[in-house]
């Protein structure tokens, strides 16, 4: 007599127990693509203003960290923050940086892939391309661990 | 009078108990790398054999799969496929193709990253470069889901 009401409530349950957990997910899942875009926006605002040390910040402080393009391969933050104060010892070198068409996919729970592009404005020449990122959640926050870009 | 046993048992437990996990972690990733590394070796071997359908058969047959390279972003697993066929439509055009230095870093239950080199060998020329693969686990086994392949 009591069963229509019970598979009733259990159908109910079952649907707001997936609903909530459907929400709290695509809430997790939009904080991560903040934190995510974050990273991204603190770079750009480093960079235009100059400061490498705060740029390179987005990317995670470890020799394995790695940076393509081409055929190159870099590895290593030390490494990178070198190179890029010896190629980019001006503010005319350094440009206006500006990334947009930014899209996060979120593969794990501490892991994300950033498609997007780039693009520097300079006096005498325009620089743009794509790139890839892998970033991971680490006890410094999201960080980039690999780092693909492509030039037009 | 039993503590000292008991503490020792419990430390040689939790070290076992430990070692295991670590050990069928290192098995499990062992698997994971190995089904990645099948993944790129069927590719090279169908594009060697001239089958192009067997080289995309790498990829997630989605139309949310992502191809990069320069400043170009190709998505679906249907117009690279048109693509390929297009741009590849000899034997010659298609070389011999081989992969090298792959480094797979496995970044989820389902989900790795490959850094590796290409390398065409043709009558006329070779293009080579690198590549960052992103797969993941799905019902139809290891997939590519996003590409970024760049040149010398």
């Amino acid at each position: 007599m009591f069963r229509p009401f019970l598979v009733t409530a259990l159908v109910v349950c079952t649907g707001v127990t997936f609903q909530t957990f459907a929400s709290a997910q695509s809430i997790h899942n939009a904080k991560i693509e903040a934190a995510v875009r974050a990273v991204l926006e603190a770079q750009r605002d480093a960079w235009n203003r100059g400061d490498i040390e705060g740029y390179m910040d987005g990317y995670a402080r470890s020799s394995d960290t790695v940076f393509v393009s081409g055929d190159n391969v870099m590895r290593g933050w030390q490494s990178v923050l070198d190179r890029y104060k010896k190629s980019y010892n001006s503010r005319d070198k350094m440009g206006v940086l500006t990334f947009s068409d930014l899209e996060i996919n979120i593969i794990g729970k501490d892991a994300a892939v950033v498609l997007g592009r780039w693009h520097l404005q300079r006096a005498n020449d325009e620089p743009h391309g794509r790139f890839t990122l892998i970033l991971r959640q680490t006890k410094q926050g999201w960080k980039i661990i690999h780092d693909h870009t492509s030039s037009a």
